[in-house]
């Protein structure tokens, strides 16, 4: 019995870590995107959230099947939520990163941005991608020096998205107002996505770390 | 056993009521304060957040408490993996009354809008109060008549949303690039409040129809 259960979490495990590659692939790729106007790679980002959809379905039912037939108790039970937990933050770094790659194909041919704003929002997508590659390390090896990285990381992308309310409200900024309302949009977007990649920092911390209440309970919004 | 068990999903229930209705209250409120720039009403909106957010920690503790106690399986499994995601979802809708409310305070003792985006922005919180109110009653009296008030009360929002956007891309529409700012983020976050909703009334209705895979996997951004 416990043998079958180390298994199923660690495919739980696996499944999760797969999710948060894809999650890192496609904001990555959606950096890309924004930074090239790449037409092609907004939409094979877009595409692929499905797929992490489906994962979060799978991990979704893997944890409620496992609750079911194993009945975890103390430190396992509260794995088995965090992972219900992190399926749901994860799929919506997915959700995200689509959104941003929805403006890079809404203004294809062009690049979303130029000057300034372009290059604040290009950092801030950057910094994202590095928060997402950082949380699939992070699932995959425990190391908790990558937790603090990852809050750091945030502060820097808030940092930027402070930055990006400067350049709006400065009306000497040529900005067009598509163009404001996709600074605003997508740095809403991004600074979201590094707020949830701490929220999976701050679960796994509190798994490794023996808190196993504020591993399981919601994170604030942060 | 199983008394205690009903006894305790009861309990579970009336707290997630009790949370809907702080947030319920929360949203009129905002909606309120964004109409006539008080500062006050603003606050008090702030402030209670912190109560919807402690009312998530507890719910969250109750269900875990209940899974390691009851090992709980088929619909009754559903049921209290169900309460973990609402809670997650209502304290969601929550923060998102505390940033329109943010934004009322930020503006004053003028209002954050005027003239049509003004009209426009209130309406849409007036019928995110509509949809709060609905999610109320729908977690009360698992009325599905309610569950499609909501979809359709949803549609209603993204309608409105996506007059935003027109009145903001309309470059003779006078509007300051504080004003574009502010109807961009009001309408983003009260469009988000809706699907929210939306997403509260899908797990219901699944739970009510039966239909308890859908109950518990992450219903798909809406």
């Amino acid at each position: 019995m416990r043998t079958i259960f180390k298994q199923e979490i660690e495919q739980l495990g696996n499944d999760l870590i797969a999710m948060a590659k894809d999650t890192s692939t496609a904001i990555s790729a959606a950096a890309t995107a924004l930074e090239q106007a790449d037409l092609d790679l907004a939409q094979r980002v877009i595409d692929a959230d499905k797929r992490i959809d489906e994962s979060q379905r799978s991990v979704d039912e893997q944890a409620v099947s496992l609750l079911a037939r194993q009945a975890p108790v103390a430190s396992d039970l509260r794995v088995v939520v965090t992972a219900l937990r992190l399926s749901s933050t994860i799929e919506r770094m997915g959700d995200l990163a689509r959104h941003v790659a929805d403006v890079a194909r809404g203004r294809y041919p062009e690049t979303a941005l130029s000057g300034r704003s372009h290059e604040v929002v290009l950092k801030m997508a950057q910094q994202a991608a590095k928060v997402a590659e950082q949380v699939v390390r992070l699932l995959e090896d425990n190391d908790l020096d990558l937790a603090a990285s990852i809050e750091h990381d945030d502060e820097i992308i808030d940092a930027m998205h402070r930055q990006t309310f400067e350049l709006v409200l400065d009306e000497n900024e040529p900005l067009t107002r598509q163009e404001v309302v996709d600074l605003v949009l997508l740095g809403r977007y991004l600074e979201r996505f590094g707020d949830h990649g701490v929220s999976v920092a701050r679960r796994i911390s509190y798994l490794v770390t023996g808190d196993l209440t504020n591993a399981v309970v919601e994170v604030p919004e942060v």
